[in-house]
């Protein structure tokens, strides 16, 4: 379709899965999305980068800029589709508690 | 006392403290320690920068190595001093489960 662009995959990589956590760490390029989820489990988010969210969620957009090493936990039930807003690549890692 | 050198301080910074998790930063100096501690909670490390580990546990010393990023996951009731062994600064962040 003449002028549609698609948002490319953030590259998830799962780093530890055990009986207690699951880690994933989440590489984006400019633009790219994780696409529409809904974190079932609580989180900590570990910014390796610096990150400037754009967010896509159930009331609409927001941005957020976390420095790397701005560290920040969220309850489950978040439903979301997180890009990169920025210019840069940015890249965090995930940590889930089960 | 002549010759004696003292291990300088790792920098601890506490970055989340609620009702789920402490979220600690250590940053070292090439040769600073945490001093001996013993873990009453298990917990996440994620390297911010290459880490050159140095373990001081009860049954002697070991090297460990980990990359920026290489996030790993212990059990509560480890013991040991832990030291930057290398000759660059390294930080992590540790995330303890309550």
């Amino acid at each position: 379709m003449p002028g549609f662009s698609a948002r490319p995959p953030a590259i998830a990589s799962l780093l530890v899965d055990d009986a207690v956590v699951g880690v994933t760490r989440w590489d984006f390029e400019p633009g790219a999305a994780t696409g529409h989820h809904t974190h079932g489990l609580r989180y900590v988010v570990v910014p390796m980068t610096d990150c400037s969210f754009l967010i896509e969620g159930p009331d609409g957009e927001s941005r957020a800029f976390s420095r790397a090493g701005e560290v920040y936990r969220r309850e489950a039930g978040v439903s979301h589709n997180v890009v990169n807003g920025g210019e840069q690549p940015m890249s965090f890692i995930e940590i889930e508690y089960k």
